[in-house]
């Protein structure tokens, strides 16, 4: 009897995480291994509460609207699962539902937490002598994942923050006004997003003037100093910066006091209004503060087709590699870029990749650490090509039906 | 000798005001009764200190850029004229520069401050026996000009803002977790932009659940019980809101002391982050609180074709009143919405225009002032229609050369 099985979806949303739940779902669909595809509500809880959406019966048109639609389809969850050498009893539940459905793999789109539980759940397979395969497909707009030329969602998100940093250097120059823009765009402690804005700029605007990633110490006076110099070249300077930047002992310079999410990362906002502040302050010039916010990783219609396309193949060949036998890995990205931009789906053990992160090389920041290097120009702007065809219904982007993650909660 | 024409803009950008611009060099470019279109650098500003582009030699392709291009590709200027009954050496200054480039008609495109200054300058040449023309053109996303159907912009900010508004509840419904999302929407004293985000609703989302507008007292109480409420019905509780709500008293909510500009009026921000900490404090849910900021005016790429094509009508209908011999009016729209929706232009006299506002009426909001009526929708819906044909060029939108823009300063 052929195996059926199970996609979910974990951690923060992107652009392109549906287009590898459809990868996947393709994958199925086609194989000759598989029988049916069951779509985990909530990420790994959604096991746990034995809440499945059947997405067998996915035609081309429900797969293709999936692919262009932002945010995470069949939702998501943050649930850290306990190491089974100490606390084995989720484990069995989970594997008891999954023989119970006669699953034969489980496929898990997320970030490095994500892979943390892919990591846990093949190491636990191996332990009991499972033979279920257990596969993750990388997706976060942050582009910090180990092994990868870069992560589904980063490209889209580039995209967007480009396009808006080139927007809001439209809106900025209109007034014969001396003024500052801060831009705080995300980014905790890899400033791959922030980094990417420099492709906003063209041959009459220099938007961003200046780029802080949380890879360098940020350094206030400096700070001052850099804008007060461009102010002496450009009439309006606007500068992105990561919501992750940090001083040389480590303090971020967001107001307040950051809170920790359940992974014990710190919930960071405000950096751009303590910077607008301290212009204010120092410079006396007309200065805003701007922070893209969610949009960043939600505007779907402004997604990079090359973004969905990578991340639909990711979860595709993550179909294949389960039915070849392999399980406890992370499909990849491998790129070349010598001449015309080409990539290759490949495969690394998810323990190399899980809980480590990635941060933008030295070689692509300037030695200032006030900008980027034409080495980060090379690499991210391939990555945003491409525009998606988007539904528009009633002058809107229509995106599939989600009533089932409306429903009130379950907890 | 045929006569030469000035085309300038004022007051804040939008996505549409480039499209008047570009309907006026249309209309002197096919009229018999205009020879040159000069544009003015910085509104009115441009005048008095000879900066000008001559438009003259436009092609087709560059009108048709021109139309989907953001903010104001003339620059802007918050410049009041003072009334020329105290002082008229500005008037004359503007006057002899306009005889010596032999100018017929001069065309201002702007919201309400700048139907202020075409109203003086009208009544100025017509206290000078002067035959120069002056005409206005309307613009404005916070729609609130009176005796025009809508204004120009207006649509384009509406469609972002709706669908920013359903992409922020994709993002946010992925989560099993009960939560607020407050989204912050321009408009100080009118709130139609912020009506406008009920268009985000569809079959299976009811976001945004709860609508506020300045047009109504915010009540802090009210508001807590109407978030309650509404967690009681639905996991997550989308907010929009507008920046300029206050108290009874009139008091702004946004925290702070809120500064004025150059008008009088106040430059207000934080509205979210105020209402923000008031559901942590008092329900102790998830919340965040997002603003929207100057890209629901400057994100050109969502532009609404429909509000495009009415922007050009008015700028190049307002060229065609003027070569009748028609001065001292603003072009309006009328709009018929029994069947499907269709338009005519038509003009008014400015005085009648100017420094009024329009607040959203009474049988559009409901009766608790927490939400819109169907008539909102009706009225807004055919305005966010069509979608651009925005040019991309290595995965950005691509719009004009603005070099001459973004010189150094000359204050």
């Amino acid at each position: 009897m052929k195996k059926n099985c199970i996609v979910a979806q974990s951690g923060g949303p992107t652009v392109a995480i549906n287009s590898a739940v459809a990868g996947v779902i393709k994958g199925v669909l086609d194989s000759a291994y598989y029988d049916k595809i069951y779509g985990s509500i909530h990420g790994i809880q959604g096991v746990l509460r034995n809440r499945f959406l059947d997405l067998s019966a996915s035609d081309d048109e429900f797969i293709d609207n999936l692919c262009k639609s932002p945010a995470m389809y069949l939702g998501s969850c943050r649930f850290k699962l306990p190491d089974y050498s100490e606390d084995a009893s989720l484990y069995a539940e989970i594997f008891k539902v999954f023989e119970g459905m006669n699953i034969g793999a489980f496929f898990y789109v997320g970030g490095n937490d994500s892979m943390d539980t892919v990591d846990k759940l093949s190491a636990y397979a191996a332990s009991i002598g499972s033979d279920i395969k257990i596969a993750g497909i990388p997706k976060t707009i942050d582009n910090d994942l180990e092994l990868t030329d870069h992560t589904p969602g980063f490209g889209s998100a580039a995209k967007y923050v480009a396009a808006s940093i080139r927007e809001i250097a439209y809106d900025t120059y209109i007034y014969d006004v001396k003024s500052v823009a801060i831009v705080e765009i995300m980014g905790r402690d890899a400033g791959w997003l922030t980094a990417a804005s420099a492709l906003a700029r063209t041959e009459f605007s220099a938007a961003p003037h200046l780029i802080y990633l949380p890879e360098r110490s940020f350094d206030s006076e400096q700070f001052i100093e850099d804008v007060r110099r461009m102010l002496d070249i450009h009439k309006n300077v606007i500068v992105a910066v990561s919501e992750g930047i940090h001083d040389k002992d480590g303090n971020y310079i967001c107001a307040g006091t950051a809170t920790e999410d359940k992974f014990g990362h710190a919930q960071l906002s405000g950096t751009g209004k303590v910077l607008e502040q301290l212009i204010k302050d120092r410079l006396g010039v007309k200065v805003r503060s701007i922070e893209i916010n969610v949009l960043q990783r939600a505007a779907a219609h402004l997604a990079a087709a090359q973004d969905l396309k990578e991340s639909f193949m990711l979860g595709k060949k993550a179909v294949e590699y389960t039915s070849d036998g392999k399980t406890g890995f992370m499909t990849i990205v491998k790129c070349d870029r010598s001449s015309e931009y080409s990539f290759i789906i490949d495969c690394v053990p998810v323990s190399e990749v899980a809980n480590k992160a990635k941060p933008v090389p030295d070689y692509m920041i300037n030695p200032e650490g006030n900008d980027v290097t034409d080495a980060m120009l090379d690499y991210a702007k391939p990555l945003i090509q491409g525009e998606v065809a988007t539904n528009y219904v009633d002058g809107l982007p229509s995106y599939p039906d989600i009533s089932h993650l409306t429903h009130k909660s379950q907890c």
